[in-house]
């Protein structure tokens, strides 16, 4: 049995740029996880470290990433809601607090993670840290002819750090891989049940890839029978790439930091 | 007459975070003006400063500001084309570079400015270096209500900074002055043949007034009457604003960093 009665379930966007990723790390380099755990230290004294639901890299960002803390009682929760989003650095913001049963566990609990990787197809400082600045040509409509080969059950390794190769876990469902043009930028989406280490980089580096002409639109099907790093494209820069949406079963609770929840947590 | 036989127009994109304004200073602070001199001095050899259609402040950015950089012929138009953009550093993007005729000047030449101002009615560290980050309510309809009385001929003494008040140069014919809902942004644009010191920070920093029920809508009239700065409200924060297009009389040349310009300098 759980220790604990409730679950604050947090919502959080980052700035990547200033973190050595979301995990907490030996040797005191900042990460989002370590900056989360120092506050909640002071909050509750506890010495626990929230798990999030997808772990990002250096330099990766967040506009939805999910991480619970267990706390005794339900005005726990409130109590982070209430001091918590003040609290941190202002590259980490808390987009929503809600209040879950004990046995939701932001990555245990989730059924699916949606990424996007933003290009940029010009020259503008002011995105220059969420995107990746491309100037040249990219043939859009050979990218996107790419995609429909990714959607389904695959066996990831191709797309997988070659170190962080686990032969037992590397199946993922892609459930969407779509890319959108805004402008001058191009915004690619892509989400599964699960992702392998620098997954959705080395599908944009091989995309990116075949948008230069450097591949062809059906790429992706011999790449992923292929089941070795060596056979898909460069790893993209980490800066364009954001974790943006955790999916779980059922609802959730109301989010407590809107001005009037409808709800509260035992309400 | 002139010594030059034609002038190099750029449109320049940059990250005011990083730069003490847009103007060439004493003491060697780093300003977008400072930067490009000295490349331009590399390339060309020559002391001159490149005007700036509007004068940026510390913080303040650009997606559209216009620079004018006289050559003696035109073969150096195209050498500036073909160097320029890579020799800057990454908070600073050439957008465009056309030919011009010898009598064209940035700041002379010039029409009107058009500035926007972005605010966000939430948290996303991943906005924070170009909104104004305002998570309080704020009465969208009062704030377009009030934008009608701006529009027309005005002495805006009332919007200038007090200390950079000169007489006989306050009338502002202001063109254009509105207010559009993007998701949780708010993008605020105005246009005027000119503006007076921190006249659009002052108009936001009202505006914001008239958002959160400090003043009533109809406040501008009154405001603009007093011919006063301290009628006005306070000076929103440098880092939400943007010079985003200054605009000349006829048609400008090709963009010479486009991938194959129609047209060339002397064509």
């Amino acid at each position: 049995m759980a220790t604990h009665s409730h679950v604050a379930r947090l919502v959080l966007a980052y700035d990547g740029s200033g973190f050595h990723g979301w995990q907490v790390q030996p040797g005191g380099v900042r990460t989002v996880q370590g900056e989360l755990v120092r506050r909640l230290q002071r909050l509750q004294g506890l010495p626990s470290i929230p798990p999030g639901a997808g772990r990002t890299d250096t330099g990766v960002h967040a506009r939805g990433q999910v991480s619970t803390v267990p706390v005794s009682d339900a005005a726990g929760v409130d109590r982070i809601a209430q001091a918590l989003p003040r609290m941190l650095p202002d590259d980490i913001a808390v987009r929503e607090i809600s209040c879950e049963p004990p046995d939701f566990h932001a990555r245990f609990s989730a059924r699916g993670r949606r990424y996007t990787y933003r290009i940029l197809r010009g020259r503008d400082p002011l995105r220059r840290h969420d995107h990746l600045l491309h100037p040249g040509a990219l043939d859009v409509d050979a990218m996107r002819a790419s995609l429909a080969s990714l959607l389904g059950l695959h066996d990831c390794t191709s797309f997988c750090r070659a170190a962080s190769v686990d032969p037992g876990r590397m199946g993922c469902e892609i459930r969407e891989a779509r890319l959108e043009e805004r402008g001058e930028a191009l915004v690619f989406r892509i989400a599964a049940d699960r992702f392998v280490h620098s997954m959705v980089r080395t599908v944009v580096g091989t995309l990116l890839e075949i948008g230069r002409g450097r591949r062809a639109p059906d790429a992706f099907g011999p790449i992923l029978a292929a089941r070795d790093r060596s056979a898909a494209g460069q790893t993209a820069p980490a800066h364009g790439l954001s974790l943006d949406h955790v999916e779980y079963d059922g609802d959730r609770g109301p989010n407590l930091l809107d001005p009037d929840p409808s709800l509260a947590c035992d309400a």
